[in-house]
């Protein structure tokens, strides 16, 4: 796919086919996700893909927008263990949002609908999905994608406005 | 150019050739950058696009990695008077990050380099942003992104790397 049709037509998909992702195609996005710069070249995120029925059903739940009929999700999340030191830790969110914005992206180019549903820093989200994961503390979950076969196609679209752009020439 | 490639090909750009930067093209990448997704639609982002010389000289001293002698910038900035209220606020972070995204990669469609400069959340750099665009207190600026044609190609890659890969099936 064109680069510039896949950012245009970049729309939150809330409705999904029943169809499962399939693992070649996690495999890229993946890829994708891991292309996204980051910090010093730092790499402090970790993905989780998650198909188990049971576990998918407890993320969902975890706060009032993430209840959609995706096949699959991939959390994003930092690990605060590969982070920059002191303040600059918080670089961790900025390297784990472009490798989201990857993965929404890509997803276009395999015929894949997302939906990026924000976690951190709404605490009892990202808590409530670290715990349904299992993971440690030095994991937080940045955001929950949904990833599946679309069952709608939002307009492709840029909410540009001129209003927001400042020339300084 | 292919989705695909502009991901493993969105490479830190730091020698750049001194031709301008055409109106059009800067007009492009803004449009990018606001198709980017935003936390409830808030789309709290400014964009500063400096091409004046002495402003430009000012901006690449405010701190050690943004000195490469590109013929323009982007800001992107946070409006934290447009953000989610309370916590939320924060939100901004992943939004301004995922528009950045998308002019990394779109300029890869112009032919164009880029590198992304981070500000904020170091005080010091965006501080002296904030002043030198004459911008208010409100305004926080998240990255700085040289952009220009490219004197240098690094290799195109991903980084991806398994230990950073969960599979919950």
């Amino acid at each position: 796919m064109n680069l510039e049709q896949a950012i245009y037509q970049r729309r939150s998909v809330r409705r999904y086919l029943a169809d499962p992702v399939p693992e070649e195609a996690v495999q890229k996005l993946l890829e994708y996700a891991m292309a996204a710069p980051s910090a010093c070249n730092k790499k402090p995120w970790e993905f989780y893909a998650v198909t188990n029925p049971e576990l998918l059903g407890k993320l969902k739940h975890t706060h009032m927008f993430t209840n959609y009929n995706s096949p699959m999700v991939i959390i994003v999340a930092g690990n605060l263990k590969k982070a920059l030191p002191g303040k600059q830790k918080a670089f961790w969110i900025q390297d784990c949002s472009a490798a989201v914005e990857n993965i929404l992206l890509g997803a276009l180019e395999l015929g894949l609908g997302t939906c990026w549903c924000g976690l951190h820093p709404n605490d009892k989200a990202a808590d409530a999905v670290r715990e349904a994961l299992g993971a440690e503390e030095h994991i937080v979950p940045l955001g929950l994608l949904h990833i599946g076969y679309p069952a709608e196609t939002p307009e492709a679209r840029t909410q540009f406005d001129e209003k927001k752009v400042h020339y300084l020439k």
